[in-house]
């Protein structure tokens, strides 16, 4: 039976909120603790992005398929995993989620409660590495879909925990996250001009990751339907 | 078969005590070694606190339920996971546990016994993040309730690994915790007169959670009781 | 029912490819950040690395086994999990994914497309780490071909964090990746001339761990037929 | 159908080194390389001996039950895993394969190949942390030995990098282990007089949290003879 589409859209807020909580609020701390050495504040800011996706996946992953990313919601409609009718709702819970992490974060780090940031992040070379920091994630996702559900959890918070590092733009991947991060004027924010190009070349990646697996895992729907939809839990037990 | 109440508290008391033994004495650790740069410290404080928490609710996990955490008992026994007649048995041995900790961390490092703390951890942002990190951490234990019970061990290490840094507090989220730290005057201390407004701020977070999660997951309290409380280890395997 | 070639080959084009990507850009990042802090900066290029193969792995094993490696391919062939006609196809999809995955790294980081790398890695020491990379590299696969296939994306992945530091060299332990390498002038990079002492060590590595494996595990051929191959994913679930 | 003696004690010798080997090379790469900082140099060192035991135990858990340490294979002849007649062919194998492991990782890194420790570690508090570390240790594998054998290997890789930063000795925990550290006059080395109080420690510690897990899960002879003891690979599927 599946969960009802509120419960769902409420764990896609609820989920994008900690998750976005995590990337900016870990970054401050971070930024704020390593004396100015960039390499150990992005570890810190790397490892508990890396654990908190673990979490959140193995939490909302059975209420409402914990996509907490409008590109990972739109190929989902796309395979049929999820209805065009619910798509939008899923995707403002997802905005809606990040912009109320970073307001979170802000609280917590009693800073302003919005601050529009000014880091710079522009450049063929950044939308390139969000191309394929997104093409990485949806090969994950859909690859993974052949495995027990538990498995996404810990595929994708290692995904992003290599990726942080292995592409030049520390690998947003996920619109929902670059907008509420352009809210944030500390360590994990992104120039509110730059988050244009950043979406557009995650969509990109997304697309292409979901044609080439269509091609490389013939019943990819099928999959889709049952791993990335909420279901039923008793068949995941 | 229930494992015995005797058995169970002995259980959350030594849970508790190992793991207040590694909050504390990993502190002092990473304190004498980092030559006072604080993130590689609490970097290292939070990799010994997540791996801890993953060892330890694997270990005692099908013995007592593996709460370690008052704010967790007194959700659990709302839910119908435990009895309220059991209820102040766990949490004395929360809290005696957490004690033991304390002392024992000590003892290994060769420092006095006992030392009240005079770390300030103070304001409405660091209550703020003790109720963010609480309503997280039930969050997060409520959600995976609905998987295999290893699962949760992960998440609940991989959730503390993240709060550790996303939260301005460093992410207590546990009043047994935050009383044995106020007993150390090391790095992981807070202040005697801090401790009230934390342990607040983790039991509303933790209702907060509570009260969520019975509407996002409409059948809670059956799992609860399967899930939380000691069960047979046979349905386990 | 088995996957067809082509995809399989695919596959490990493209998981070759987002590993050494990983390898190449975390280790580009790594070492603008870490202020010349050698430690740090082979810290955040292990765990890029060893959380990318774990997520490579589950992503990519039900496809095609996600050897990503030729000392892989070849032991597997002469343990019967491949056929030897598929073998060199196989290994042409990693060497070519090897450079394409040097490439995008190039690209991401606004880096000359291809540079031969003058990193000194030579002498008999060197060699002989590869070797014990390579061999405990077997090992573990072998050893873990009797485990259902998920614990093997966890397994390589943390053999591999603990090689790039036990080991003299970093522990390449995979020719294609050794050949990637050496075209990157980078943290990750090799000098040409070094590469072939590299793969004659790792395919020697290789042999040694297969022939004691043939003797500790007596049924290793079937196994491995199991489990290294591409399987039908019905069995895996 | 069990494993024949021979091939498990072989694969003690042979994990006991390739653990070692780690310990000993991960500390020389990590003190060359962290320009006197010492928690970073004992970070790496244990990130690479936890993923270490995560990957061997994997490996090598269900040929031989991937002991490599005298304590654990005591207390399981104690509890009736291991008859007493194989006892000391898996205590040399153990300690055999600990000597292996310092020769490899001095060979890797070019260094003599037995050098005296000379690093002091004394005094009641080391002894007392050793006491603490493996009085853990057996109870996570205790406690464990109620779950299914892969949960093993990430609780005690877990459970051993928590230890490394909580125990005031960097928790040794295995006399195996302990002697070899005293060949080798590097990071991780321990002066040949300090071993005879880190062992007995070691020893204490075993024994009593066999006492209370007798005590704590009363049918523990049962499980530790199909947990801990090799098994035929099936029951494990």
């Amino acid at each position: 039976m599946k969960t009802s589409l509120a419960r769902r859209v409420v764990a896609e807020y609820l989920g994008t909120a900690l998750l976005v909580a995590t990337v900016i609020g870990s970054g401050i701390m971070a930024d704020r603790l390593a004396n100015g050495n960039a390499a150990l504040a992005l570890l810190a800011n790397t490892i508990a992005t890396g654990a908190a996706l673990v979490a959140l996946i193995l939490t909302f992953g059975q209420i409402s398929g914990a996509h907490f990313n409008p590109v990972v919601t739109l190929m989902d409609a796309m395979e049929k995993g999820l209805s065009w009718a619910e798509t939008p709702y899923y995707m403002a819970g997802q905005i809606l989620g990040g912009i109320t992490g970073t307001l979170v974060a802000h609280l917590m780090f009693a800073l302003p409660v919005i601050s529009l940031s000014r880091h710079v992040r522009n450049g063929t070379s950044q939308a390139f590495s969000e191309f394929v920091a997104t093409f990485g994630l949806l090969s994950v996702i859909w690859g993974c879909s052949r495995l027990r559900s538990n498995a996404v959890a810990f595929a994708v918070g290692a995904y992003i925990t290599a990726a942080y590092w292995f592409t030049a733009s520390t690998s947003f991947a996920n619109p929902a996250v670059t907008i509420a991060r352009c809210l944030s004027d500390t360590f994990a924010g992104i120039r509110p001009v730059d988050v244009p190009s950043f979406v557009v070349a995650q969509f990109l990646g997304g697309f292409a990751a979901t044609a080439l697996f269509r091609w490389l895992v013939p019943n990819l729907q099928v999959r889709a339907r049952e791993v990335l939809l909420a279901h039923d839990t008793e068949q995941n037990r």
